[in-house]
């Protein structure tokens, strides 16, 4: 099944209007610069997949969008829903398939498929179903775009963007998790919220695994510029460590509580997947918290793991990783979670 | 229950660090500017009016927007879900109550609320049941904004937005229905699909009842300012009757179609109503096609009915209806939908 | 000279700070996709070309921006200028240089450079002006960005397009003159101003030589979708034949005007130039008014020139050419400018 | 001369031509939400306010623009060459007199007018005839707007902000001078591109005097939320003053230079300032060193004196200014400049 487009239904009619209508101009048989345009695959259409591709198409950050997930009919509604805009948005090629020759010549590959955890089913057993169906994803992406980013948005990220990055035999450098990336906009709008600034004007990292055993970094608060922390010291505020951590853990909460209060979330980790791929796409060099390959970094020498780290995104996907001061305490957080997340993986014999 | 924002509950903590942290500057006791915002509610958080909602927040219409539902839980966490992409969007204040209090003081208030037919039920019942829910939504909502613009969304649109018109006491101006403007968009992208054209460059025009009877002006269409039935003639290219009844056809069932392949239509009726707040907030005095006062127009002098003509849009509403020629055929067509629509609202007894 | 940068006078400091400050992640070796990226030039920093850049930059239609002029300071000034406002725009590379190396492999190269008329000199002296140097513009570029599309903006542009066709050897389908566009945003600004409506729900063209000899096409004039002229007839409105005459007369005056005003043109012509860069660029394939090579088109068989027909615009430049409808005494027109042209053409010895 | 269009020259047919193609619905007679719309006026129509209201037009960023200018035909010409494109901009109201009564009801007023140095004419003596024009531009702009918030761009820029905020008697907060934010997106370009990263991750103050005279805060700088000299402390990296102070010292240059290779400055200071609109009208509440009343902070005490510090903006202005650490060198080198500022006002007499 391959629908590019639902007016095929039409006949050959269409054709002929067409070149009635417009005098086509032959274009030469040099090589033209028409394959320089920006194509985006989604693999996964559900609520965190198609509130992405709607946040990528609503910014217009590309020419052609592909989207992939096993249930055909819930795709093809999907793909038509976004067609039926058209009138309404930048001219964007839209295609959807079960079949992975759709994603054929993809800049950036975004994967939110995953299984969700059945009740009494183990943190282990969720994960090698994931595994499983991660065989059957990221072979085809690769080998039908092996010059793209690949950005990982399923769950658990960490764990599931090194498996990518094994079943891709892609460098590390184009294989990236979204990780802490919302963590961190969660924590710079309750700071912001807080101190009734804009969210913008906010420094604030969230680093490590992406779930419970998040780092916060206090350090790195700023606000307009204004290291918070030492703007406390300085005026001798007594450093409000409850209030602080009570911030934390409500940047913990946030997901659960939506989960909670809606049943899932989507809008805002479409809007963060959709700025990591905006940053990508259009080699803008901006830093952002996302998931890794932390070896080498902070004393983390003793595997192959992906960590939430501050990283300068581009065309080439990471191009660096800042080097970002942390505490002795923040430091061996960081390394508690590699072990816990190289223990999983050696479980998961990937 | 009101929640404009998660963090109170931080504690007092919040007030005193932002003193220290700005010198507030003492604004003048002469009216300020400041009340020179603009704000849109959006009534009922299901799938079209968080897609109208979240759409409307990027492409950043709107200082603040208000949600209003029955459902408490899910409103909390819709709101939550798009205050954590704060860090990803201009600063908008987001807030969400079953409070109608919460919506005072609006620009345009979005209605999407509606209830859904049970099996077996006649669609007069389901039209009383709307209307007892119209009852407890539109006086509130004009109560707390006079001088809003009442955009109606929720179906049956044609009859619904006659009923908010009524339950409001708004002028006519001032109530407006999203009628057939998506009916239009999918109708521009079937025909651009067809010729290969952008959408945006295709201009046609679906008017009437919104719904199985609503009526394509086929002399409408005009290709980059090319009226096509004309080019058709002139060229001698046989009319393609078929092939515009078949696009017809497709622009009806394109609605049943989403609904029966994903469950239900959000994205291209989130972009159609954004497009409506857009040109109504921003007074861009554009032509679409939406469910009007019809009453005077084209012979409908013998009641008032809502119905689909292209109408200009701007900051006071409704500024005028297009007046685009009809064929005796159509014009036929579109009394007849306005007797069956009256004799629908005798019955509701509004 | 070359001067992609200011800061290279800072010395050898900066890059050992960039490395303490990130741990680069080495790129693969395989061919990434850093090479998909969007560059355009612009040829000549004059008042024209200057305002195409800069809302080029404004609109974030380009990755990398080159620009090329003789006049090495003002080149510097204007490349300093546009790069100090860095931290207000998405990350774009800008380089300048006066020689063209610098506009290696861009996309679309523009050019706004030409020489003034001189007091007393004749229509075609100048013209050999602007032929000489065009030769000295057009066989670099095309050598230094040989799929490129070429936009051509100096006067006169239909004899300039033609030189640019010829010498940069290019298909006529990559070389296109800004021709009409400009005067026919300004037919729909003076019909939308008349009408007090959106002027982006106006459509209608002004085609053939840009200047005096322009063809209004009355009969292509629609608003928001209605034909003008033949509403104008079945409402027995008296045909407005003088008011429309004095439209097109105000729009041939337009340039004119604005020029004895303030001495010359910019901000129009350059969203002009930028909306044509936009549908080329993205590939949107909507419909503009440009100067193509009209051999074959209504009746003009008799020679190569290029005049201003509604073409289809993408990333492969002119798409195809509108089958608009010219009544005898609008094609007769065409076919006179053409001939005009070509005999000034035939005179310059291309 | 008042002149908001050129098409009224097309008499009274207009009209009666758009009644005839739009039935008009008549508007309620209660007030409607029409006033609701932003105005934005620049008061000169030189290089840097056309650039100035170019930007802010594609920014889409009010519903009405005034300019104003004592040059007659410059200003009309100016109108004219933006009105041309509005077929490729969102509707824009735009008007243009050298009557301040277009000014009316201005949300932000935006003054670039001012007179140039002669040569040989001491600094004193040219603030004299600045100060004898501002006479003439702020009382009028103070009664046509009494709400609005002043903005100040003319040069020297902090003299002329007190100047503004004594002859127009508006509150403080609702009176800001342009200052540093220009010098400051310098500063952080040059970091930027020291660094290979994007300026927007960036962030460093310059504040104090627009000038020669102003304070780089080495403290304030960061990237990617991360304090650069700190961090060059910890990675035992010998503090570059050469190069930071190289840095500043090109940023003091910075207007020199472009003016001296381009003959004036406007593109960047252009972005610069409409950046600082758009924060104002939507209410951002973002952080910019600009040029407000600088009495009470940093021990300045001993007069009314405008100075960039970092300041949240608004709606209302100046919300605060941000208590950001200044050392005990940089706080002398600003009551230094208030200093000499409090000399010129003294001698000025104002």
């Amino acid at each position: 099944m391959h629908q590019s487009s639902s007016a095929s239904s039409l006949g050959p009619g269409g054709l002929d209007l067409t070149q009635a209508f417009f005098k086509p101009i032959k274009s030469s048989s040099q090589p033209g610069p028409s394959n320089r345009h920006t194509k985006v695959s989604v693999i996964g259409v559900g609520n965190v997949g198609m509130a992405i591709a709607q946040t990528i198409l609503t910014q217009d950050l590309a020419d052609e969008l592909a989207l992939v997930d096993a249930k055909s009919d819930k795709l093809q509604g999907e793909m038509l829903d976004l067609q039926h805009a058209a009138a309404f948005l930048p001219r964007t090629k839209i295609q959807a398939s079960v079949d992975y020759n759709v994603t054929a010549g993809s800049d950036l590959c975004i994967v939110t498929a995953g299984a969700r955890q059945n009740p009494g089913e183990s943190r282990l057993n969720l994960l090698e179903r994931n595994l499983a169906m991660y065989k059957t994803i990221i072979p085809p992406l690769a080998k039908h775009s092996p010059d793209a980013i690949l950005l990982i948005v399923s769950n658990p990220v960490d764990v599931l963007t090194y498996v990518a990055w094994k079943l891709s035999g892609f460098p590390s450098n184009r294989v990236i998790g979204s990780g802490t990336n919302l963590d961190s906009s969660r924590f710079r709008f309750l700071i912001a919220d807080h101190l009734d600034v804009n969210a913008q004007d906010v420094q604030a990292y969230i680093v490590g695994e992406h779930g419970d055993s998040s780092v916060a970094l206090w350090s790195s608060i700023s606000v307009g510029g204004v290291p918070v922390l030492s703007f406390l010291e300085r005026q001798q505020i007594v450093y409000e460590k409850e209030t602080l951590e009570k911030i934390h853990k409500e940047v913990i909460d946030g997901a659960y509580q939506v989960i909670n209060l809606k049943g899932y979330t989507s809008w805002a980790i479409g809007y963060s997947v959709a700025s990591l791929a905006r940053d990508i796409l259009r080699n803008q060099r901006r830093i952002h918290p996302v998931s890794v390959l932390a070896k080498g970094f902070y004393g983390i020498d003793f595997g192959e793991v992906f960590l939430s780290l501050p990283a300068q995104l581009g065309r080439n996907g990471v191009l660096g990783v800042t080097n970002v001061h942390l505490t002795d305490e923040e430091a061996q957080k960081l390394r508690d979670s590699a072990k816990t997340i190289l223990e999983v993986q050696s479980q998961l014999g990937v």
